[in-house]
C-alpha cells in the first residue's frame, strides 16, 4: 500500500536518476519511504536511489516492492509542469500504481517483480580520494572529454590537493584541474582511475542539476558519485567500475 | 484580383492551420474576404477558413478561385518576422500573387484549380456536447495521450459537468478530467468518441495559440473545433472523424 | 614560438570562419600577428583571415607556420564559455599547440604543414560594386533564397542606388531589395553575378555576426565579403566565385 504527493519536479529528478542506467526496477517501499537499487544490463554501472518520507508532502506506506517500468514513467512525468504537486495511490493488493498531477489521471500496471533482476548488494568498497564539487563542474568536464575521446580518468594529486580528470584523443588531449578553492571540498589520497565515457555522460546529464556530488576515487578503483534530492531527505548514489588502462 | 494588407502573424496562423492537413487548397476570394475549405488525403479531416475583410488592414478583392501551394507558402511565411505588414497582389486575370514583407518581394505562380480536389461540403452535423476551453489546454492532453497511445477518447460526463479524455496503452491509461471552473464554458450532453491522435497531434500544435477553443463531440460522431483569429474577423473550424471503438 | 592570451570568444569566432570552409589550414605566426588563407576542396570559395597583435590581450611570437586541424579546434572551442580568456603556447621547436581556458588545458599535436595545401594567392580583382551592410540583413537574405532555390543573383541597380538579391524556384521567385536607407553605405556600380547557395549559407552564418559587412560585387564576377573582429584588429575576407547564369 502507498498513499503518498510529492513535488512532480522532486519524483521526476529521481526517476531521471534510476532512468541514466536501467529501463525497469524494483521499487521497495515501507514506512520510512521509497527506495531503489538496480545495474545496468552490462554490470558495469550501479543507482541507488533513497526518497525518505520528509521528501513526500504526505506519505502513508505498507510494505511493498513494485515492479516499476522506469523509461514509461520517464515519458509520462515529462508532462508533468514544475510546482506540479504528484499524487501516488497504490491500493492494497493492487498491481495499478495511480499517478495524479493537475487534472490528469494517470494508471500503470505494475510489472511482474520475478520478472526483474535482484536488487545487487552495493559493494562495501572504501575509496579513499574524497571531492567535493559543483555538480555542473563535473557536467562540463564529462562534455569536454567526449569531444575528444570515449575514456576520462578520474584522479587526485595529493601534493597539490587537486582533483583532475584526463582524455586522451589520437592527437591530442585534455586535462582539467580544480584546486582546492574551485572545489568546495577536498580530502585528498592517491587515486586515478580510468572510466567509459559512454557511462558517464549519462549520469553527468542528472549530476548536472545537483549543487553538490560528492566523487570517492581510489587507484584503478570504481568511482562512486553522491548527491542529493529534496533538500536532503533524498540520496543518489552512483557505482561506477573502471576501465583497464591500455599500455 | 486581390490587394490586400494583414499582419504577417494573422495570415501566417491561417496558412499554417490549413498546412495541418492538406499540401494544396483553392483559395476563394471575394469583396467580403477569403475562405477555403479542404479535405485531407484520407477524408478523414476537414478544415475551413474564413478571413473576413477585417481581418485586413486594407483590402480590395474582385472575385476569384486561386489555387495556392499550401506547403510552399508555409515556408516562405516561415522568414517573416513578427510585426512584419504583408501585402498580398495579384493582378486581373494574373497567375502570379505577389507577396511583399519588409524589404522581400515574393512572387508565386498559382497551381491550376482544376488540378485540386473541389471544396467538400461541410457535413451538417448537429453535435450536441459542447465544451469551451483554453487551445494549450486541449494541446497538453493530446500531448499525454500521445505518449501512451495512439487513440483517444473526448467525451462529457452529463451528470458531473465534467469534460473528458481517455487513452489507453496496454498496461497503462491516462485521463484527464477537466469540470465546469476549469472550463470556460460547457454545455453538457451525452458523449464519448475516439479519434486518432494523427490528426489531432496536428491540430492540436496550431489551436495551442487559441485563447478559446470549442470542442463540439457526440456519441461515436466526429469532433468539430472550431476557433478565431485576429480578434474575431477570421474563424477556423476543423471537422474528423471518429475511429470505432475496438472491442 | 607563441605565446598569447586572447578573448576566447574572438578567437572562436575567427576559427568559426575558417572552418565554414575548410577542415586545415596553415597558420602563419609573427611578430605582427596571425593569419591564414585557405581555398576549400572545390577551389570555388576563399577565406582569409588576419589577427592582428592588437587583437591579443597579450602577444609574443616569433615566425613560424602551423599547420591546424580547423575542424578539431572548432569542437575543442565550442566548450569554452563567453567572457573566458584563452591562452595560446606554442614552445619553440614543439609540434604541440597548448590551449587554456578556464581550469582546462588542452593539448594538440600539430599537423605536418606539408600535408596541407598551400596558401593561394588572392587573386587582385577590381569589383566595382560596394555595399556595406548589417551582417544580420545579408544572412536573412540567404536563409529566404535558399527556401526556394539553390542559387542566388548578387546586384546593383545603378540609377536607383539599391542592393538587390534575387532566387527563382520551378514556379515563384523572391526578390529583396535594400535602398541607400537600408544600408549602411552604397558605391553603385553595374553588378549582377550568380552565386551557388551551399557556400553561401555556411559563410553567411558566421557573418550574421557582424555589425557590418562590405560585399564587393560585379557583372558576372566573384563576390568579395569583408568584415572585421576584435574592433578592427582582425579581418576576415571570403571570396566566392560565380556561377553561370543557365539561359
Amino acid at each position: 500500500m502507498l498513499k503518498a504527493t510529492i513535488d512532480a519536479e522532486t519524483f521526476r529528478e529521481s526517476i531521471d536518476a534510476v532512468a541514466a542506467l536501467v529501463t525497469e526496477c524494483r521499487l521497495h517501499v515501507d514506512e520510512t519511504g521509497i527506495r531503489t537499487c538496480a545495474v545496468d544490463t552490462a554490470n558495469v554501472a550501479m543507482v541507488s536511489l533513497e526518497l525518505g518520507k520528509d521528501a513526500f508532502e504526505t506519505y502513508e506506506a505498507a510494505p511493498e516492492e513494485l515492479g516499476i517500468d522506469i523509461a514509461k514513467m520517464k515519458s509520462i512525468l515529462g508532462m508533468m509542469s514544475k510546482g506540479d504537486l504528484l499524487s501516488l495511490n497504490l491500493a492494497e493488493g493492487s498491481h495499478k500504481l495511480e499517478l495524479s498531477f493537475g487534472s490528469y489521471q494517470y494508471s500503470v500496471t505494475l510489472l511482474d517483480v520475478n520478472t526483474i533482476r535482484k536488487d545487487p548488494s552495493p559493494p562495501a568498497i572504501e575509496l579513499p580520494g574524497k571531492v567535493d564539487l559543483q555538480g555542473s563542474a563535473l557536467s562540463s568536464a564529462i562534455k569536454a572529454a567526449d569531444v575528444i575521446s570515449d575514456k576520462i580518468a578520474l584522479g587526485i594529486d595529493e601534493k597539490t590537493e587537486t582533483f583532475f580528470m584526463m582524455a586522451e584523443g589520437d592527437t591530442d588531449h585534455i586535462r582539467l584541474e580544480l584546486g582546492r578553492d574551485q572545489l568546495i571540498d577536498i580530502q585528498p589520497a592517491e587515486a586515478r582511475s580510468l572510466f567509459s565515457l559512454d557511462y558517464l555522460k549519462d549520469m553527468g546529464k542528472v549530476m548536472a542539476r545537483a549543487e553538490k556530488v560528492r566523487a570517492e576515487i581510489g587507484v584503478d578503483h570504481p568511482v562512486r558519485f553522491l548527491f542529493d534530492l529534496a533538500e536532503g531527505s533524498g540520496h543518489i548514489q552512483y557505482l561506477l567500475a573502471p576501465r583497464i588502462e591500455a599500455e
